[in-house]
């Protein structure tokens, strides 16, 4: 069995070893530099690992779990010039370091060239995992407008928000496991059971994240903790203070998110501490729980031995336990 | 046998029925519009006739077509974002309409959408075809790349210049062919001798595009003729001008490509003057004549009866003997 670190570097080897064209440069050039940014490769990890729950040939799995870390980042690139983010992993974006065009058409490319890698799987698995793959990365975009389409809204309900990130986030993971899972010889139960496993965890991951923006060391974190805050991103922080508040907590809020100049530590300040008082982070932990056993129970319930399910097992901890 | 009007009629009939889901509308109106624009169905109708050459069953042939299509007009979305382009038959492009994130985010979609419909061709035909819709999607972005590099170069020569217009525009006809020779049946030299006759159908169509730009009856051509000469667009008219002038004449025409404040009117009529004088008209006539007969030959060499070829010998016809 492979943990979780031994796939990491598997999929690493094969990314280092990928050949992309060299012509036309503005085309090639952006791919090969967002691919070779630091990156964790948890989702192509996490096809190797759904296929070696069944299997013990990961080897049949590595192209599918390329197209997964290219999807994956074409996504990137162009959520990048959606939102104007100027960094991204420590280092300038590409809309930023080429220009809005080159990151349009890369991306692309990069889109056209996951489908590429995914055709090179054995011609009897093509058809079992391509509608996996389709139905996955229509959700992501999917994920993605509601995201921008919720910036523009006064209110959120909690059931939006997490359709919207388990569009946009959680999808990518179950499918990754789903897709490993079916080219292991999985059959549609244990497959689907994976899915769910990963869509969870996938859920749990991004409220965590949520929760970390603003209650993280900042020294850990590596971002400004907070920012969430200064920028009044509708965040399950948020969306669950503003149906616990009411009298003047409620007013308080409201008008910090009314200010259009304020300064950003007050803001941080204040609004994080309304959180406190409205218990906001064990309301939030206790959802990051909930979605946590499900997950758990997912993975038990899978027809296999309990020595083949320990990588993932540990993978839900590594996830979860982060402090940053 | 099917006429190309009628592959055309079949085309629209089913993108009529296409279903689309209504939520997010920022993500799948945008799609409707662009399929709904009033167009001529060119290359989803050249896979049904390519299957038709080889099967009298061209239903098998329908949703290749439309992912055709849909991938099309989404290489048209964005490619106006990147272009600037405001108009699109007549009507507000995506992107000004909505904006450009829509649009960013809407293009994607549709691509994933084209190979969602290309899945849906029998599980034995897939793995024929995707290699060939792959490679050519690829190249369309190529081309596009080039296109906008070649902008902001000042030479460009003849071979780059159909490089990048086989690439961009020849391949996707090419493809759409052989995709439905495949699907029909066909063996893989068949298939790719109707490749052949598609691309350097699609060159001479290119060339004539830029020569009509400058030399057609304006009320015919719909769009002001000598845009390209406004625009310093490097066609293959300027390309073969600047090749072909010397002294004094050539002077000239770099004169007026170096203006920025110039009448349109003056430099159209003082650019095309210069194009007259060196009879560069009939020298891209010649290509197109020379692209044209490349490509009969290769339909006459395919091992079908001359009447089954019948429906591809007049679409030849009907594509460079046009007046606008």
């Amino acid at each position: 069995m492979y943990t979780l670190s031994e796939c990491q570097s598997i999929v690493n080897e094969h990314i280092n070893k990928m050949q992309l064209p060299v012509l036309p440069e503005n085309l090639y050039d952006p791919m090969r530099y967002i691919l070779n940014l630091e990156a964790k490769r948890i989702r192509p990890a996490l096809v190797l690992m759904g296929c070696n729950l069944f299997s013990d040939d990961i080897e049949q799995a590595v192209f599918p779990a390329l197209a997964i870390e290219v999807f994956h980042n074409f996504t990137l690139m162009h959520d990048d010039i959606m939102d104007h983010s100027e960094r991204r992993r420590n280092n300038l974006t590409v809309h930023v370091k080429w220009n809005t065009n080159v990151a349009i058409l890369s991306g692309d490319a990069m889109l056209i060239k996951a489908y590429e890698l995914l055709n090179r799987v054995h011609r009897d698995a093509l058809p079992e995992i391509l509608p996996v793959f389709n139905q996955t990365a229509l959700q992501v975009c999917e994920g993605q407008q509601y995201d921008m389409d919720y910036e523009n809204r006064t209110e959120v309900t909690i059931e939006e928000y997490l359709k919207m990130i388990t569009y946009k986030t959680a999808v990518l993971l179950a499918a990754s496991l789903k897709m490993g899972a079916l080219l292991g010889g999985s059959n549609e139960e244990d497959s689907n059971l994976l899915y769910e496993y990963g869509k969870n965890l996938g859920i749990a991951f991004q409220l965590q994240d949520d929760l970390l923006d603003v209650f993280a060391d900042p020294d850990l974190f590596g971002k400004v903790t907070g920012n969430d805050i200064v920028t009044n991103k509708k965040t399950i922080l948020l969306i669950e203070a503003l149906r616990a508040s009411s009298g003047a907590q409620r007013e308080k809020l409201l008008h910090w998110l009314s200010l259009t100049n304020f300064d950003k530590d007050e803001k941080v300040k204040a609004v994080s501490s309304i959180y406190t008082e409205l218990d906001i982070p064990n309301t939030v932990r206790e959802r990051i729980d909930q979605y946590h056993r499900l997950a758990i129970g997912s993975l038990e319930r899978l027809s296999k031995e309990s020595v083949r399910k320990e990588a993932l097992l540990s993978f839900a901890g590594y996830l979860l336990n982060r402090k940053k």
